[in-house]
């Protein structure tokens, strides 16, 4: 079971979404941003550089966007739908994005396919939870 | 000059708004990220703790935003108004919440006064940028 | 497989340590920055919050050290050793110290059980990769 | 006067430092980790891409570090030798290699000359917070 699933079985606050639905968001999160910053750095490691830039700096904002929403979905406590929703949307944005972008570039490079697997996921996973958050 | 600032003045990509309202909205979500660090600290540091809870969540949530908000809005060439203006929008709402919570704690505690202001400067700074943004 | 290990395994720069021990630990850094976003949250949930806050405290230094600690050895290609090599012993020392605090609460908050866990299983990774680091 | 000092002035807890030091400290790392955010994108936005990549990892791991140390030396009150030291020694040692790489880059872009100088101010007040750290 993931660390993320065993804090919210064990939480002694109030979670306003399904356990599950929100234990899969926070991993895909984790994971993609992880994900970014190992393709980020892959990226730069490439011969054709200047047809990687974009794909660079997407990478980069997907990182910084699934961190905070990590941050921000893993304290339920003072859950507050206008900073959550648009949060959630805001990463939706990016990850189809940054997963369009990687799914470009994924026959040439297998890191880029595997960041946009990630991606793919990160961005379904916020999809659920947006549909679930009261 | 700020380095923001600096930094606008010698970029050779292109920006898509007023590079002073750009500008004054970095310094603002830099130092909002590093108020809210500092409050978190001095909230930990207080004898009435149980209150200080919702703060010290509030001012969690507000360093995420703020830092994630700093990145995007840095990176001008790849810009979307489909990640920076929900990112925006979130980040004002939590600016304005988190400043509100310290205001509550101004008069007796003098580090949420300090933090509150920066937390108004950053809303009204973002408010600026979402306006000026193509 | 991890993201980290398929990463490693499709990387076209050059690795300074054995793939395996380097993908064990991106995962636990990883994890452990997640368990102990997680475990803040959750601290601050608890009736006895005073006894909490030493915990609470050193759960945020862990977050952000093991965080900086997977971006640096992440980034393989330009490895540098006087920086991360301390950047690791700080990681283990923190891991130590937050994974000793977490234990202190295991037997009454399942949460820090879990955190202190995480914290073990990446101070563990840390030693590996400081040994295998050329 | 800066935030930093604003707070420092302002902290119920213990201080362990010089709290001119400090701020200095606290200030210099939030601006070496932004200036280190805006050149990584102004880098990517130079013709002369594969000569800047060795700048834009520095730039990274640049960002990395400070934004970790700068919280750790935030929070004073569980204040660890152990962990500090070593991450300020990273943290000198990180801005010391991208001072060096930006400055090599400054003569053909201004906005590297800006960040060495963000750089060398931030290895130069983690340098004196060595010092003066009990």
């Amino acid at each position: 079971m993931s660390y993320a699933r065993q804090f919210l079985d064990t939480y002694p606050g109030t979670i306003n979404a399904d356990a599950g639905v929100l234990a899969a968001a926070i991993d895909a999160l984790s994971d993609c941003a992880q994900a970014c910053i190992a393709d980020t750095e892959a990226d730069l490691s490439e011969q054709n550089l200047a047809e990687m830039v974009k794909c660079i700096r997407l990478c980069l904002d997907c990182t910084d966007v699934c961190t905070a929403t990590m941050g921000i979905v893993s304290r339920q406590t003072e859950y507050d739908a206008n900073v959550a929703r648009p949060l959630l949307q805001a990463c939706v944005a990016i990850c189809k994005s940054c997963g369009d972008g990687c799914e470009r570039h994924a026959p040439h490079h297998a890191h880029c396919r595997v960041c946009a697997e990630a991606c793919r996921r990160c961005e379904h996973a916020c999809r659920e939870l947006l549909d679930a958050l009261r």
